[in-house]
């Protein structure tokens, strides 16, 4: 019960901002009591301050204000990608205090090598973090893969399957706030851009992860939708070219082989490499309208268009979100497969789902493991008191 | 308060079956009088009776049962399908009382004459519940086509678009009880597996609706999946060959165009008007294993793999259910659906969805909208003593 108030509280000051006790007690139907005794056990672990003033209704002398504790628990999100690495550090009231983003080819690497990189990573977040003045409080680690519980089912473009991903997380990461939580990559940037990007506002939204693989986070009614397993939103693997080549999932002409990174680059002739810079060539030819770049982007559009048309007969969504490469590919893209969708959709529904571009960038999925630890902390402010007393 | 008691206690009794007022007062945690008040109320608007005998625990006499009451109120199932009419009534104890099935042509009728026929059909089944002491209490119409509240959207198959259907059917149903449910029919067919088929052992699942055209109703956790606007589930029209033909839907080489009824007898060399007796003739080709028939299903079952392996990218669901058509011809194409399932997401998850052929048969629709109405009557007691006090 108790642990319930202190969730129903840090919610209300979490999402109303500053609030005197009294107000407080209002939003919230506890007692004055029952709020002074509560803020008082969050201010305590660190999670709200009482040190501010605010005015709250016409007049009257300024009251003592609540307010989420910005400089006070933090959390790490971190990703391991195909071809970077990235951390995250953000503040209980969801500020960026710390980003960075390391460039390196990860498919030809083994996993400790990685890992050993990816904690080198988060030392330097940590670091960073403790040098404002912020506390770690957890960590969420966003991964271009499967995951079954502690388990890496399989991450095709890394090369890597069945790993003991959690056990070697903490084996190589051990400054790490236990329990380091895992996730999808794109269903940890479909989190970001529900609580960074286009919001509510989206209604329900299939977020699409462009990187080397293709994904999707499936967000319904504010939450993610998951699947059975775990591993719903495997948008890439969803077959765009039925007689098509084999793909490494298994399946054969999967959407990733026509519209991923290193298809759409080998496509327009360049360097399949994946590199920024082969990026910024495929941005450059674009702009200059060289016909075979042009090509490669509009094959990976309809390539999009057909995939995402099943996706839509199957999940109705409001909105299609492009992310990460595709945001970065949007002015090419965006229309063409707002416009497919229009058709195919044309006599099933009244509107087609609006197809919007992500303004959040490449390392969104890291933006959203780093939300996901602040979410835990205010949802479930019970467990940092449990931590501290054990 | 009341009526949330009155659903509590009337749920248990569907669910565990007849009980004493003392064990009612037990497994729902209310007061013995509370008990007896609300037993009394729901005895009265006839939803159970009080009148039997239960033996409970080891010794002492049999206690005064109180039961669901299987001759009471009944809910009424319609559908409208490309080629058949329907209609089934269940008691509350959800035994089938009555049922019926007429076939007919319906898509090139205008919406008045097959309503008109639809309301003929539910005289019928009206007169036989009357006959069996059965009051109906709520109806729910079947349809295949995307439904917008009041609205039909589009119904391709029956070449119906923007209907006013609710108001048509009040129109021509007068006799339907008030107010009429609609609901897309592979949704229905979905529930119906839920709560007379395969049920939660299915766990999460895709039901796949074939008839004229293909549909599917999605179950996550026990509830349809149903999608920002009510249409999620259209796998007819997901793309198994984006170069194929235009659809009625406004897409292209859509899955209902490969493997819907009609085109699999076209592909087979029989006639197209999809009677029963094209449908018994192309069976019997397939256990003579004729070419042009085996051939056809076979690319049928080839087209509908393609569709499901996108579908189980997407959604991951533990269990694939084969519905309508599909039971009919799961013999030769649920092993290779399955097969391709299992190939496709061979790498990226543990264990492809489990492929099952639904034993429901073709009108499994209607039994879920007369099954829906049931689950209304019982979750919702206090809308039928709302009414009757109204």
């Amino acid at each position: 019960m108790r642990d319930r108030n202190l969730a129903l509280l840090l919610g209300e000051i979490a999402r109303r901002g500053p609030m005197t006790r009294a107000r407080l007690a209002e939003v919230t139907g506890l007692t004055k009591t029952t709020v002074s005794t509560l803020v008082a056990v969050l201010a305590d672990i660190g999670l709200v301050r009482a040190d501010g003033r605010v005015h709250e209704g016409e007049r009257g002398r300024p009251g003592v204000a609540v307010a989420i504790n910005r400089d006070g628990p933090a959390g790490l999100g971190l990703e391991v990608n195909v071809d970077y690495l990235a951390a995250c550090v953000l503040d209980l009231g969801r500020r960026v205090r710390y980003r960075d983003l390391v460039h390196a080819d990860n498919r030809s690497r083994p996993v400790e090598e990685v890992l050993a990189e990816l904690g080198a990573v988060a030392e330097r977040a940590l670091n960073a973090a403790r040098q404002q003045g912020l506390a770690v409080k957890g960590a969420m680690v966003a991964l271009p893969g499967v995951l079954d519980h502690r388990l890496l089912r399989t991450a095709p473009n890394l090369g890597w399957s069945d790993l003991p991903i959690a056990d070697l997380l903490d084996a190589h990461l051990p400054a790490l706030p236990r329990p380091t939580g895992l996730d999808n990559e794109a269903n940890l940037a479909a989190l970001a851009e529900l609580w960074f990007g286009g919001g509510a506002a989206l209604g329900d939204f299939v977020y699409v992860s462009g990187e080397i693989g293709i994904g999707a986070g499936i967000v319904v009614s504010g939450r993610l939708f998951r699947g059975a397993h775990g591993s719903a939103g495997e948008l890439g693997h969803v077959p765009v070219d039925p007689a098509g080549p084999a793909c490494s999932c298994g399946g054969r002409g999967c959407l990733e082989q026509v519209a991923g990174q290193s298809a759409i680059l080998r496509s327009a002739g360049l360097s399949q490499d994946s590199s920024p810079e082969a990026l910024r060539l495929l941005l450059r030819r674009l702009e200059e309208r060289r016909p075979a770049a042009t090509e490669a982007v509009s094959r990976a559009g309809a390539a999009l268009g057909v995939a995402l048309i099943g996706a839509a007969n199957l999940l109705d969504p409001d909105t299609i979100v492009l992310g990460g490469l595709f945001s970065t590919l949007a002015p090419w893209i965006r229309r063409p497969v707002q416009a497919a969708l229009g058709t195919a959709s044309g006599r099933l529904r009244a509107t087609a789902p609006e197809v919007t571009a992500s303004a959040l960038g490449e390392d969104a999925a890291v933006l959203g493991a780093a939300g996901a630890v602040i979410e835990r902390l205010i949802t479930d402010p019970g467990a940092l008191l449990a931590a501290r007393i054990a």
